[in-house]
């Protein structure tokens, strides 16, 4: 294992603490004072350093651009009332990132310089965790090709950032979305589970097309017969039909493997719900809303935490709903959130001390 | 139209053209002494300024890096033995790049800027054209989202460039492929038709598997039944069966338009075959092989330009051809290479003069 003392940490002498008004925190909009670089050369990763935020300088050749070799995470950190500063499931982002490195031809990151270089960023910026319900600190672990060559190979060399942005809610109110028929996100054998950059620069497309129609966001189905539910591009998706709550499998690999995802399958669980994780066709959620069965939907992610969907279109029919009304979800949400926030023990161990 | 007087001209003070080997040029590795750089924001275009190749510096949270809104183009410049430029049928590349810009939700760019800038910008670098046969000066046109903040939705600022690189043959020798029924590249409603980044990514893990099992490539199947001819990735693909020429057809949206692709079939039906673009199986591949009547199999593409492929594998089955003997492919090639040099009269209109 790697011990801080191999992490380079240089302090700015300019904090933009100050400035920043911890009550309107969009997201992603503002970095901390510090971030978190390595570069990886030669077959190897170099020095760690935690340095000030600042700007890269890149030759206008770089790989990364060119051919969009490059991936990142989400992850959250939140202090509780003691002040006590906690990183929700880490380690499943850390094995994601490396799933997804794999599927990209870039080397894993080693485990030492992604937990703890995590860990001790998080510390030298821990006067940036918001405190507010529903705030947090969002961490942005990302990798990148570096190579300044433009054939189109595995770049022999990399960089490997940590970024810090204090955030509020990612979506704030009740969406609307529409299944897409036309327009595909991932298929079988492609990339669909892997969290690059490519996925998300495809989906933006579609996702505009919703904006200009009125909606939201799109709810993305399979390749093949355009109706089985996949996910909704920032998020894992959820149906509670009676007292079971399905949300498509990882199976064929088309969907991320959500951490948030598989943090609410068991707290849904624990609710005493019957949790499936299979294929979901369209038609059958149809004929549970028009029986009166489909009682909730709800998108759920690290950024988007858990986002109730109140309106849902399929071809020409719509499906609404009373949100004020439903129980599942906003008691999962509050379980969460009373996790994450330190309010009731962490019986599942999934928050990791800094 | 936007005369010259737009376009803002520094040129460097120390060239690097005495320290290049013009008879030992690797595909992409050198860049000239200038670059086009042109920013969007406010929904408008700035000033095209052309300028001594420099590095670019950006934010850590630069959006192209993350979500990977990047898309680019491959054209290629030639110098006659009366040393007057010119450009490959530029005007496709222009056209195929605002393609690729819609469907990645970004902005188009101006002929203007795309067509005048280019030329301008080869003027300028004129003397890095090599004369070499087989040699040409590649020119890459690119655009990448530059919002400094890490939501995912499309970026209100892009940076469109062109750089230049004076380069030899992309494959040197005839290739070894096998059709890949695993991994998938492109499905219809996906993004397989653009030229952006995510793409190019996407598809190194297999081409990666490809090295490792001891070939150069993989031919990717269609994304439904894995045995329909997609392209090499990096290439179209085209199959001489007797007198007819096979090459897939652009109607599923999964491959690349490619320029090379668009000459080739021209130049096809010169020589006197019959070109047909549809659905093509392995199982007709197999099939006309197993009878004789499969004469050659080679890719195409701008950098790739005309390579041919001298072993297709698919499942167990091993096809090998002796590409001494093939007629189709090197008369196809010296054609295109005496309209691109300047040696025939350019019948078809595709040079572009600097």
């Amino acid at each position: 294992m790697i011990g801080t003392d191999v992490f380079k940490i240089t302090k700015t002498k300019n904090s933009k603490l100050a400035s920043l008004d911890m009550d309107r925190l969009p997201f992603g909009r503002y970095f901390t004072d510090h971030m978190l670089e390595v570069d990886y050369e030669n077959g190897a990763w170099g020095e760690v350093s935690i340095k000030p935020y600042q700007p890269i300088s890149f030759d206008p050749s770089l790989a990364a651009i060119h051919y969009g070799q490059a991936i990142f995470e989400g992850v959250k950190a939140y202090k509780n009332k003691a002040g006590e500063v906690f990183i929700f499931r880490p380690e499943d982002n850390f094995k994601r990132f490396n799933i997804s490195a794999e599927r990209m031809e870039m080397p894993t990151v080693p485990e030492e310089i992604f937990m703890e270089g995590m860990k001790q960023l998080v510390k030298v910026d821990e006067a940036w965790i918001p405190e507010k319900h529903d705030y947090s600190l969002y961490i942005r672990p990302f990798m990148f090709a570096t190579d300044e060559a433009i054939g189109v190979r595995p770049s022999l060399t990399y960089k490997f950032m940590i970024i810090l942005s204090p955030t509020g809610p990612y979506y704030s109110e009740p969406m609307r979305i529409y299944a897409e028929e036309k327009y595909v996100r991932a298929v079988p054998g492609g990339v669909g589970f892997a969290k690059n950059a490519g996925n998300y620069g495809s989906s933006l497309y579609p996702s505009a097309e919703a904006k200009r129609k009125g909606y939201d966001q799109v709810l993305w189905m399979d390749a093949f017969e355009h109706k089985y539910v996949q996910e909704c591009g920032t998020m894992n998706v959820f149906f509670i039909i009676g007292n079971t709550a399905i949300t498509p499998s990882l199976n064929e690999g088309t969907i991320l493997a959500g951490v948030t995802r598989d943090s609410v399958i068991e707290l849904l669980k624990e609710l005493g719900l019957n949790v499936e994780e299979r294929r979901l066709s369209m038609d059958e959620i149809v004929e549970a809303y028009k029986k009166g069965t489909l009682r909730e939907v709800f998108g759920t992610g690290t950024a988007a935490t858990i986002s109730p969907i109140k309106e849902l279109a399929y071809k020409d029919f719509v499906m609404k709903f009373d949100v004020d009304k439903w129980t599942v979800a906003p008691d999962v949400k509050k379980r969460m959130s009373d996790i994450k926030e330190g309010n009731v023990e962490d019986s599942f161990g999934w928050l990791v001390k800094v």
